[in-house]
């Protein structure tokens, strides 16, 4: 039988039939006051997601061409500073460094980040500091609000990836002090993958640099932003999908919406621990376990493959794997967007009944079920 | 009574229901063999749409992000010559000029490509061309085969912008020599905008820039090609759709395809000539105008918003209005992607109804009707 997937990955995430049906419509002219209409509405309602007052750019283009867009439109600094705790995070670094002088402070992928080491850097004369809130590649949160604070006494602008946070997890944008956010379609917000939206305070503007790549130039989405246009042709069915989407995070309250995602990431690692799996993030820290995935140890006994191939070949669901030099280590597990009791429950049955024929192990499910009473 | 709109612009195009439906679909992995499967697929039909054999490339982003990543990709070149008869052929001098020095070959909009001039430009140095092959902006089909041959004399890289010609019209990368052509999804293919794909020949990698835009670097996107992935997330659900209309390709057949552009816009021009009205294209030549979009004058007696206007309110249906300074001075109507017979007559019919209440009109349907029977 063709088992439809359930994917319970980091993104691309589980489409709800409603955001699946929005997409069912005849094509509308980018031009036209529809259009027009649903732009505001998508804008305004990713507003309260990052948590601003500030503009918001839609760009039709996966996360990594909305993190493009806020560092090279905004890289005329003499130095930026960009913190690698994980893959995107590394990221980061490759972006700016076709732009100005970047400064990459490395630690270990899944450690937490110092912020002594990242005061040297800026010490150092960096204008801008980069860094991702939600770490997808390790399970970590990053301390926005105490990163932010600290690139604020050093005058920096601050860049801050919230792909795997806006939506699924707590933004504050304007209260912390984040001058440009960006975030991804297929993640939190529940949407398919092909959009992304950059947040932009005035102060930015102030760096803005002219040779940043044409469609990535945030000066003609500003110019155009002003009658709910853009300025390329943009992936017309995936706002339709979005728009449906802020209706459902506004039906559902963004605080509840939040609160899910926090009760879900607590369910699993709470079977994480009655199994007697390991978290891979190096804390102990509940505030830094990041609220959309988890990261958990690939046990000794099973193989990445046994366990994410016999998941998807038997129940049909995608859990990811490590990636880079962690593939094989660690396996992650995505509680992101419109998923609920049902498919978390199902996923981690699925994976016990799995591990269970490798390792011994401790039944969790009844740990997550006491969790996943609060939602 | 909310009309749903029939769009016969040039792009974004009316949707046929098998393309509305294949999207019709629970996500996937992006790193999955089911999205392998799909994109193999879909690099392969692209190849024959392009008439290639080399690699093909599919960038989520519009058409402008593909233009981009084909400039900037292959931008080590000492000067790149950029010819503009139109907005598009503008947007590639644009695009050029941030990567590389570039000199722009000017022509009045709508007013046929002098190869003269070009060769000036080429002979002062330029080590690329770059083209628009059918110019959306003006309903002209400019002379690929003998610019690419002309070009070649000098040695040149040469890009196409085949946007709005791969998939509607005869385009053959590898037997003209072009080595690097790009297209859009919402255009000729018929589907949502939101992808496009790029071309790639072996020669262009000698002009490789890896200081490119990170989203954009083609080097990325051909180290995953043999894996059939994407170096970021892409737009999944667009790819189900291009599944779906490059079956439809080949259930048509190519040439048929092109054959029904033809014919519409082959329909169109009879109309124009007999209703009196007169063609925007400054060219006598019937190979010079564009076989998806055709470019009429506005008459006088009527204004833009009076005959688009009236047009949307009425029947639902959107034709173009013109760009920039030919705003208000000519609209286009778009015959691309899946839209047949009735769609045009439809819209003739729609327009003879409007314009006849401002000017005297004589009807231009039966010689639409007349050449309407070739398909």
């Amino acid at each position: 039988m063709d088992i439809e997937d359930l994917l319970m990955i980091p993104g691309p995430v589980h489409l709800h039939g409603r955001i699946i049906r929005a997409m069912v419509k005849q094509m509308i002219g980018h031009r036209s006051k529809k259009f027009s209409e649903i732009m505001e509405y998508c804008v305004n309602g990713m507003k309260k997601l990052f948590g601003t007052s500030k503009d918001v750019y839609l760009i039709s283009g996966s996360g990594t061409a909305g993190l493009e867009a806020a560092i090279s439109s905004f890289s005329k600094v003499k130095r930026i500073t960009c913190i690698d705790n994980g893959k995107f995070g590394d990221r980061l670094g490759k972006i700016a460094s076709r732009y100005t002088k970047t400064d990459v402070v490395r630690f270990d992928w899944g450690k937490p980040i110092l912020l002594d080491d990242v005061e040297k850097s800026l010490a150092e004369g960096s204008e801008a500091l980069a860094f991702v809130h939600n770490e997808t590649s390790t399970g970590l949160l990053n301390s926005a609000e105490k990163i932010v604070k600290l690139a604020k006494e050093y005058d920096c602008l601050v860049i801050m990836d919230a792909i795997t946070s806006a939506g699924g997890d707590v933004v504050k944008m304007d209260e912390w002090g984040v001058d440009v956010a960006i975030t991804g379609s297929q993640k939190c917000l529940g949407i398919p993958p092909g959009l992304s939206a950059v947040a932009v305070s005035e102060k930015a503007w102030e760096y803005y640099n002219e040779s940043c790549p044409f469609y990535l130039d945030l000066a003609a989405y500003k110019k155009k932003a002003k009658d709910n246009q853009t300025p390329y042709t943009p992936a017309v069915s995936l706002f339709f999908a979005l728009e449906e989407a802020l209706k459902m995070i506004e039906e559902e309250g963004l605080e509840n919406r939040i609160k899910r995602h926090r009760t879900l990431s607590k369910a699993v690692r709470a079977w994480v621990e009655e199994t007697g799996l390991e978290m891979f993030p190096q804390t102990n820290e509940v505030s830094m376990y990041s609220n959309t995935v988890t990261a958990i140890k690939m046990p000794n006994g099973i193989k990445d493959s046994e366990l994410r191939g016999n998941l998807m070949k038997e129940y049909g669901i995608l859990v990811s794997g490590g990636q880079e030099h962690l593939k094989g280590k660690i396996f992650r597990i995505g509680t992101m967007g419109n998923v609920g009791k049902r498919e978390l429950v199902t996923t981690l049955a699925a994976l016990e009944d799995i591990l269970s024929r490798y390792i011994n192990l401790k039944s969790g499910l009844h740990s997550a079920f006491e969790i996943l009473r609060e939602i």
